[in-house]
């Protein structure tokens, strides 16, 4: 029988996480490497019907005009990671999969965002519906044409500053309404994506903390067409961190009295979320999951600052300051030095895989059981790591016990 | 009704740890402090029928001829904590219990151990048989003394070099029959208290690394005279953060290639560890968490050195080498300032209370839902703190159940 | 011979700094501790006629009503320092300063200062001039009723916003045109401190990074009443740390790629930076010393964030990321866990002590061999900490040959 | 005129650090990359006779039978520095160079550093006047055929276990009546080669903690044939570090209680330093350094750990406790993450140019003003790093004066 063809297209293609997924697919299907750091290689998925890294296709779209095979010397160079055999020995992978990334359109990129984009094209759209149609008519030229079998829109473009959703979001009656509408940008560009996914019933993942699917009337979208949905911000680093130990300091009833991260790192990102509004989307969810998991909110201070020189190396300097018996004060602090795109790519390749999975298993719409690899986890109020692992662990033991 | 008496029977009872408990029930009982740090204080927990602070009744043995009131005095000085007014206010609970406390059989403490001891006593005992019924003869007189409805052992003593266990341990018939040898040692001086216990009918509790009841003969007798009993050694705080840690890096599938922590304090549990017998008991349980959480042996260090200046300031780095995806190399560091007896102390207080509770509804045995306050939980393989926690929320789920 | 009589006029009196110099002080004179962490304790100074803590006749200007009692035993509260014991016996000494300290004139503070001020006097200078001989009585009438021989006036009042000094400043003759101005500030209240000392003759030190006398007119009153001045900004945390190894990366040919420097802390004197115009006073100066001493400019961050529960202590993580040989890229990371006006309060003894030597000798004007003591030396070029250090050591030893 | 020939013939050669040197020589002399790292490319030695990178013929010694191409190929492998296309660039002169290293006589390498050798020769030296002369030959060779104008021996060999002296290496009388026995092992390899340079009146510089030149009939030899020596033991990181901030406490009159300093590494250098004996040699001079800068020996701790994943990586933490004003307890802790041999290659680049310069300068014995670049710098009790560098710069601005 014919492998399945999952086509992963990624929004924000050309950027450190779309090319470290892009590169990473093709180093593992040609067997140069092996899949440390995916969670969908432990030993609890392995007998799962999961699509293998030769199986998908990738495609996308970007703002940049370059290629996958530029961008991962240009990371190569500047970050020191990603063997430059690997690059030689994929070249035609990362070739082809350039050719099926298209220009995006740039409605509703907000100015951080547009002074990266320099790919023109003839003409943009005017209106959300526009910008909409024209990313349908891509993806659907590349399904065709590719013999698709599922279709993930992943989202992996640069951060959007944070967009406030009124009375046109909440239903899709209300939305459509809107969407050809020329006096006022009613969604920012990553909303487009998200739309442009579910009303094929394609399934849409939201890697970043901009609004993509994040509203009352996509949700509703998702219903009506069957659509997969998850998201929103991969949980890679600091926050994983903080989720991890915020645990452990309420099991014990240590009181934390203050909370402070402090993150540095260069990349494109970086350079983006150098924008205060942009990067008060990040910090957000950053800081919150502390105040859920406790229970309460400590004084905290989280700053992302970009410095060029560091690359994709994003150093986090936490300090926990806490209370413990006879309210003596106790200090716990970590260092992560990790390298940011090389953390965020195997979680994506987990997430397209794993909704691979549930769409070949005929599940819909919010795919609660991804909560673990995200920040702001949707429709959950759970952000503690292990509890969050536990449900896709009990996910997996269910499908397991129904595949004997 | 009368409150229920419950008998806290510290052995090694003026040391940081026994100190710490000593006046922190004494504080909590006289409300000069809350009670954080305390996880029988989560509200998980508060609906139990647990004993109050000042429920229960401290009494001890020592081979260090001081009080309470001296060695909090002196641990205030050192350490910098403990306010002053508290030792004031508590001054007749400490000289109390200090009265309470007798002088500790010398026989099989070890060299490093019995450098400390100074408490002369009229005669020491020749076996072990006449060990452990000098220690029954004086927790005896405690019980009658305090109408004690429960009586729990809790060692908190130095840590005992490491002791080889053989064909006497595994049986009671065996044992019995070499208790009373002259010609070698049969058991550590820990495991003289453990028995006293357990014939009794008493609670055990080893809050240290020491072999304590951990051998066959002993847990056959807990079955035979139903006794509580559960071990061993505080997870405090390096190795805490072991156990917080390693399940996310197997979580993501992170391969660790080496762990390094290197311990450093200066309280006089850290006199006694300065003896490399005493250490490697310590340095053990320290370093097959990991191992056992990941299921591959990262190459590791461990060190725990003796720096007097720190007082009971416990500093521990770690240094973390992990490969991620595409094999590249990240590290996380982290630094933990804890104050040692703090810690260990609230958790003394935990086993306690939860002892008490377990022998309220009739338990007998080893008690397993206590894994998540041990280094090296014993008849447990699961080192993952949260899977451990879960465990004690879930027999707490149940008792709460009940009660309704 | 009497032994000579040294008025120290802390501007600022009851903050941590002034608090910490008077307890120091009389904890010194009666003996309770040793002079550890006093420059002019080194063997070195030892020689000099310094004068001795018990010489020292303390008094002050402050804006907030309370006492040296009520804010060391604060201070001791919140930031765990300082023995009890020393409060109880240095009460009366503590008492009798509290006495001499007088409510400093609130015109000129700005805003964030100002929410501080809550000691109500019958009537507020309205001009400079008023403010300047209000200082002037004070300061006169302490030194009449003290029978004092050499005034100094150390400015430890919280850190001003930056002012931005103009004609006016540039001369004395066009400054005392101003002074009586009722239509604009003319001066923030730190410079007429420093006025009033040097019309007098006194001795201006500025411990803070305000104004103070650091400008030209100011310069120029100096040498006509023959004052004696130096300032300014304390060098003791992170700074310190910065012009001790920025250095080694210079004296090595490390290039030095980006500086980040991350300082938190709760003190009040965190309440003020905590506002951003007075902040930016202060991490101007943590930010150019490494521009200086490295010759260039590296990519820099420095942070300052008021966290309430560190209280005093200052904890500051600097990571500095530079190149080497082959241009590889390493990282020197520290973290300094400092309690700060313990840090500062030496220094402050210091610089009276080696003041009041000059003071002996004759000097006059800027004291240049001081400049190890300020993170922005005034009238120098050089931050480099062992050149500066050097320099004292060079002015010490002519002085010790010249009185051999 | 034609261009000066330096010889550099490096003991070791095949090492990290060895290789390492004659990569950088390579790759500076046709211009792939810039002097960062080296301490003679800085301002004040810019007009001095120093050769150039293209000025030096490297040769050596080794006992590993490899080549410069493959140990640093291998290199790059595991440490992830060097660019692949440098080695590529460099390739005939890696080449060449390896031709012109030979192997060196296994006689007095003890246990752990034999272990690595595995270049056969048709002979090995039974006496030490054997190793000696067969040293001396390859030598002399290498001089001829290169036409070298000065030889200098850089030692950057294994780190040997300590070896003790005795009346045999008082004189050079006495030592030469001992090289010759059969019975016993007169000096360690290291010295051997020390010999072998000083009796031709080459230049000796020994960049590591083993015996070298460190007795006084080397001494005496040099003064003879008029050699240049100096030494020992490079001061590239930890230590570096610790001449740094040492100074900085001492001019404080900070009291340090302790200083803890943990290393972790996984190069080869690390192989033969996990042997207890030679991490001995190591773990002295790297200790001794504060003692001697402070005046009084604080409690330490130094820890030398092999951690193979590390790669070349040299990690290092250390915990500095202090005391300052009033008793008050405080912490530095830094993290110093360098790539060891990129450290010392430019030291040992430096080191063999000022040492021509002092042989073009008509200089013999000992050269002081090298101290500055030696953990255990030799005839000389300066360890504060900027005492030393001062001495140097003296020397260069002497030299300046000179020539203009
Ligand atoms: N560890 C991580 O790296 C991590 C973790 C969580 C979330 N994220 C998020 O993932 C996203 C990608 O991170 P990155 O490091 O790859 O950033 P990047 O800047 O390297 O890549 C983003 C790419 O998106 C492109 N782009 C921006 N807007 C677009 C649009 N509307 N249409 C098409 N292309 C667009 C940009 O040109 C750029 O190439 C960011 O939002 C980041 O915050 C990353
Ligand atoms: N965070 C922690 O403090 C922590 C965590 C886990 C385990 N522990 C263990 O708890 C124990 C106590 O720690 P501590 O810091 O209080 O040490 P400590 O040295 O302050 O106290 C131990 C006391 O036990 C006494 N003692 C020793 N042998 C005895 C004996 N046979 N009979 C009676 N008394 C005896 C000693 O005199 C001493 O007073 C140690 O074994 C330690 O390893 C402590
Ligand atoms: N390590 C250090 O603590 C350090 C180092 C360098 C500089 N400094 C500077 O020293 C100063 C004092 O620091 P602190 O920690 O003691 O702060 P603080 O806030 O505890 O004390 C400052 C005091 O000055 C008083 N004050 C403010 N304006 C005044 C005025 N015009 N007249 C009279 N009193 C006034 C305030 O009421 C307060 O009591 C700050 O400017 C600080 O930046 C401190
Ligand atoms: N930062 C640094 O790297 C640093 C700093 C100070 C000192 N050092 C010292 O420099 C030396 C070299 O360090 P490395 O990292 O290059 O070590 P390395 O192990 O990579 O290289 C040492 C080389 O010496 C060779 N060797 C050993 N004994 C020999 C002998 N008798 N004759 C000829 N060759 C011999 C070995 O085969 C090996 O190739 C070590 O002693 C080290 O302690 C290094
Ligand atoms: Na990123
Ligand atoms: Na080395």
């Amino acid at each position: 029988m014919a492998r399945r063809r999952v086509g992963l297209w990624l929004v924000g293609a050309f950027g450190g996480v779309g090319t470290t997924i892009t590169l990473g697919l093709a180093t593992m299907a040609r067997g140069l490497v092996d899949q440390t750091g995916l969670v969908t290689d432990l030993p609890d998925f392995r007998e799962l019907s999961l699509p293998e890294p030769g199986d998908f296709v990738v495609g996308g779209h970007e703002i940049r005009r370059t290629s996958f095979q530029e961008s991962a010397e240009e990371f190569r160079r500047n970050t020191g990671v990603f063997d430059a055999s690997w690059l030689s020995a994929c070249r035609d992978d990362l070739a082809a999969a350039s050719s099926r990334v298209r220009p995006g359109p740039k409605l509703g990129l907000g100015p951080a965002i547009a002074r990266l984009a320099d790919w023109e094209t003839e003409s943009e759209p005017a209106t959300a519906r526009q910008a909409i149609d024209r990313i349908k008519a891509d993806i659907a030229a590349f399904v065709k044409a590719e013999k698709i079998d599922h279709l993930i829109v992943l989202n992996v473009a640069s951060t959007e500053a944070p967009f406030g959703i009124g009375e046109p979001h909440q239903t899709m009656a209300a939305l459509n309404g809107s969407l050809s509408r020329t006096d006022a940008l009613i969604l920012p560009a990553s909303s487009h994506y998200a739309l442009a996914a579910l009303e094929e019933g394609h399934t849409y993942l939201n890697f970043t903390p901009s609004l993509g699917a994040s509203f009352p009337a996509a949700w509703e979208l998702a219903e009506t067409t069957g659509s997969l949905f998850g998201g929103k911000d991969g949980k890679t680093g600091e926050t994983l961190m903080k989720t991890v130990l915020a645990p452990m300091f309420a099991a014990r009833n240590f009181k934390v009295m203050s909370w402070v991260g402090h993150n540095i790192f260069g990349n494109r990102d970086g350079v983006v979320l150098d924008d205060p509004n942009n990067k008060s989307s990040k910090v957000e969810t950053k800081d919150k999951v502390i105040t859920e998991i406790l229970g309460y909110k400590p004084a905290s201070v989280v700053s992302i600052e970009y410095v060029p020189d560091m690359g994709d190396w994003k150093t986090a300097w936490d300090h926990i300051h806490f209370k413990g018996f006879l309210g003596t004060k106790m200090v716990l602090q970590f260092i992560w030095q990790g390298c940011d795109s090389l953390l965020a790519a195997p979680l994506g390749v987990d997430l397209a895989r794993l909704a691979d999975l549930e769409k070949q298993r005929g599940g819909k719409g919010l795919m609660r059981h991804l909560s673990c690899f995200f920040k702001g986890p949707e429709g959950d109020d759970e952000n503690d790591f292990f509890k969050q692992y536990a449900r896709l662990e009990e996910y997996v033991a269910s499908l397991r016990a129904k595949t004997k």
